[in-house]
């Protein structure tokens, strides 16, 4: 049902196998979930993504890890990507999100949607209080 | 520029005024911002969204006010709402966001949309790990 | 600030010119709004689109026209479009829509674009008494 | 494949029963379909999303009926939430929509989106005869 | 699992009859795929959507057919329309996409993507060098 | 009316100049348009931003620049982009985009939106000829 097929042995192209060992190694597990297994069709697509992905979200920052994959689950259930809103409530729980949190996120989601496309219907405009000073 | 507009003395309608009070005291400021302003055109409407917007976003609960704050701003920026993005970057700061933590919320938020779309192009197969266990 | 330049004499174009007559004409109208001015820049373009505007919402069918206007206003404001929201915001008031019909549309958005999220969220089953019979 | 799973009894819960008990009592039918069934893994949320689907769409208002959930079906289709267009276009057609009516409401969302995407490529400047007269 | 059903013998009705002698004349092949199969349930809706589908992507233009189809599936994707996700990307390695190409299409979509969200989160200013002289 | 403020002297900060002196290299111009500028107020952010753009978009590739500005163009447009929008367009045209194929662009875009939409409404199986052989 993929719209290209993943190699039975990915591993076999060295720059795949540098990734995948990093993941594993990054991630301190065996599983290599379907996203990099498809990607790895395109070497360039492949490293280009992971690098991004563990750059903003394996590496230590402002944001603690759990915020983090709450904010990417937040984003896949906008964008409406069904793939992406199973791996991160997945991603989400193992990071500690309670089920009274997952709800907080839905709840907010969803009034976030409901306002968002009130204040396009009315064509608001942003009171100056919002913006920054610009002198 | 917006598509009703805003009555001069809303307050005269004691179920706008009603709602626009509560505004004040649950957030300690005489700052009534646009949305609220225009949707007074609609009783009704105007009622229902504060009394899920104080239920959502102003009661405490598990996630802390600024986690909050920046799942609406993930969202209002997906959704594309530029009224919605002014003001809940302001939103964020008000409670203490700062410079780099805004710069992650933007980082996650593009990532997440990358990855998603990634994931729609491919048609992926959810990971069986990902799913509840339905025995 | 748009992408292409409206033409100063657009009607020297034969083919606009006749779009632009049917226009008038089907409208009952001497107001060009600035979508058919815009779009002249293409007659292809232009063309089609007026043939299925005309089709779709000049013609008498079984929905009454104000019912017509406020699923394209419903629409327009889901996929964000500013220009949209405003013209059929106008073009439904100018077909009757009152007040609190107008609150009513944004009410149905709203809340739908609330229930969409949270049905993508909850990666809900359809219901098997949804399903028409395939027999 | 939902990403909750709903409980066997959920209204061993008093709160997610008083709900149910007023969907089968407001829509007079024992069917409680699957939105409120996965919902009901959250008392707050289950309460405050059924309490407004009942206010905007169950009440006697001045949109009939099947206008109301024509309008949901078009949101539901633009926002591309599978369960949605499933359940309201079951909705509608159970509130008298005809095929014809069916077909309708498609061609204008095709048309809308379409010409949506237009107005935004060419970024048009809005006509000052659809802006509201603020003097 | 469709929300419509086809026909078994949608081409006993004459004008059905015609668009699909259509396709399969400007196709080349006796292959008609579903979308025209289900819209066949409204003639006039398969009538409007084939021509327009014929004259945009099927004449000969200034944009040669594989360029064509890698941005239909390019908006597709962005859509997020599974089954056009599916047909598009089938129907151009038809016309001769290579992997490479695809993995190409794959990146700038979500290139675009990301840097879309960017834009749209920081409220970028328009810079004047992009916008055409209107004098 | 950003969100952010970009810095008077960005190149203060050696990490963003670096980066621009790479833009500037790379397009064979001294204009920094505005992303970039003010992509600058997080460094982390502008390097990765630029980074992927110039893999993906200033290398050379099996894709020819102008198709890969006009995809970028059309995701832009479907994900309703102003500034993109803006700069994407004078992009295309920069690389040698006709009024013609401009205007065959948005055709298409306007076409892929509606079908996208109406094979979303209709939840259209999909036809087995488009799967890849999984055996």
């Amino acid at each position: 049902m993929s719209t290209v097929l993943p190699s039975d042995n990915p591993e076999n192209d060295p720059r795949v196998k540098k990734v995948f060992d990093d993941i594993r190694d990054t991630r301190k597990t065996d599983f290599i979930n379907n996203i990099w297994r498809y990607l790895a069709y395109d070497a360039d697509l492949l490293e280009r993504t992971w690098e991004e992905v563990k750059a903003v979200m394996a590496t230590p920052s402002d944001l603690d890890p759990l915020t983090k994959e709450m904010l990417y689950l937040a984003v896949s259930i906008v964008n409406n990507c069904s793939y992406c809103v199973h791996s991160h409530t997945a991603g989400a729980r193992a990071k500690g999100m309670t089920q009274a949190q997952h709800a907080e996120v839905l709840s907010i989601v969803a009034l976030a949607s409901k306002t968002n496309v009130l204040a396009t219907a009315l064509q608001l405009p942003t009171d100056p209080e919002f913006l920054l000073d610009e002198e």
